[in-house]
């Protein structure tokens, strides 16, 4: 026979899930922040204890290890970037004009930043190169999805016409190489950091001779 | 009358000199590898004695801040910098010339790293970005020496009429922004990146029409 739950049990259950996905929301939210700021090095299950208000032990139980946290966060990081980034721009149509979309979502994330201290994977990237392991591969991921999702509007636009003949990888390289540096300078406080790249991208996109 | 140091202490406080020299160098060049690969927030006192065998308190007296430190390695950072890259592309003759040599240059130092983490430079700016202080203006002041030297032989190629017609200064952030990209890509163990940036960076250098 199977065993049911009592309804009044799977309303305590709900309940305690509700509030382990609340709490794990606050957590990681404060952590992206302290991330892109001070790197995912930085991130402490004390710490995010401090600035949320939870008890440390509560967060420990959810993510067990510093290393299991700190994959949470990217994964976290790498949903905001998609909500600010990539969905909005998909409403417009495929190729250069998809492109375009993605890259104004990227400048008003990049210079109103979503996260204090600018691009999320800028920000990590340089700090977990060296060291391998699920981090690492997180943040890589995330870096090669985003290419990607550049170089496919990039073969719609080449296949469309919109665009002379180039090199697909090596343009998508190209473009995420200028915002990762735009990132950076705006950090400086070079106001026209992500002018500059813009303009650089647009020198790319130029339609094929008639 | 002038007071004149008796030869045997002139030779105690040359020797004393020396030492101070030497323990700095080995701090330093202890605390740049430290950077390279944890970032520079990440160097100590406690952890460079450690590493070198020297007293904490040695290394204390000779850098009194942990901040003063961490600007003292970015120092000593750029040194190493000029004598690997910009050094031995002097002899090359000023513009598209000199700019190969020091692409050349630049590949060596990031594919066989003078520091275990790469590029010094693009480690570190991603961590100090966020943070104002004398680091991060030092990282800074690195950075725009670097694209002034890639911009003024980019002038001295479109004067000699080398290239074609381009923007000096966005090319030369371009440039910057694709060694930073290649850099990271290379710790990935992308060892193709190297060639990537170069590829792109070619076709930058186009000479003009005829």
């Amino acid at each position: 026979m199977e065993r049911v739950t009592p309804p009044e049990h799977a309303e305590v259950t709900d309940k305690r899930l509700l509030r382990g996905a609340r709490t794990r929301k606050a957590v990681l939210r404060q952590a992206v922040d302290v991330a892109s700021l001070e790197g995912l090095g930085s991130i402490s299950f004390g710490h995010l204890a401090l600035a949320t208000g939870l008890s440390k032990a509560g967060i420990q139980t959810l993510f067990k290890t510093k290393e299991s946290l700190q994959v949470a966060t990217v994964a976290f990081a790498r949903e905001l970037f998609v909500d600010a980034v990539i969905r909005p721009a998909g409403s417009a149509p495929h190729g250069v004009t998809r492109l375009r979309a993605l890259l104004d979502h990227w400048i008003v994330y990049a210079e109103t930043p979503l996260f204090p201290g600018g691009c999320f994977r800028a920000a990590n990237l340089a700090e977990f190169d060296s060291h391998p392991g699920p981090v690492r591969d997180a943040l890589l991921h995330d870096q090669r999805e985003w290419r990607e999702v550049i170089a496919a509007e990039l073969r719609c636009a080449l296949e469309a016409g919109e665009i002379a003949g180039l090199d697909v990888e090596l343009t998508a390289f190209q473009i995420d190489a200028l915002l990762c540096a735009a990132n950076t300078d705006l950090r400086f406080g070079d106001a026209d950091a992500a002018g500059k790249a813009r303009r650089i991208i647009e020198g790319l996109l130029v339609a094929p001779p008639r």
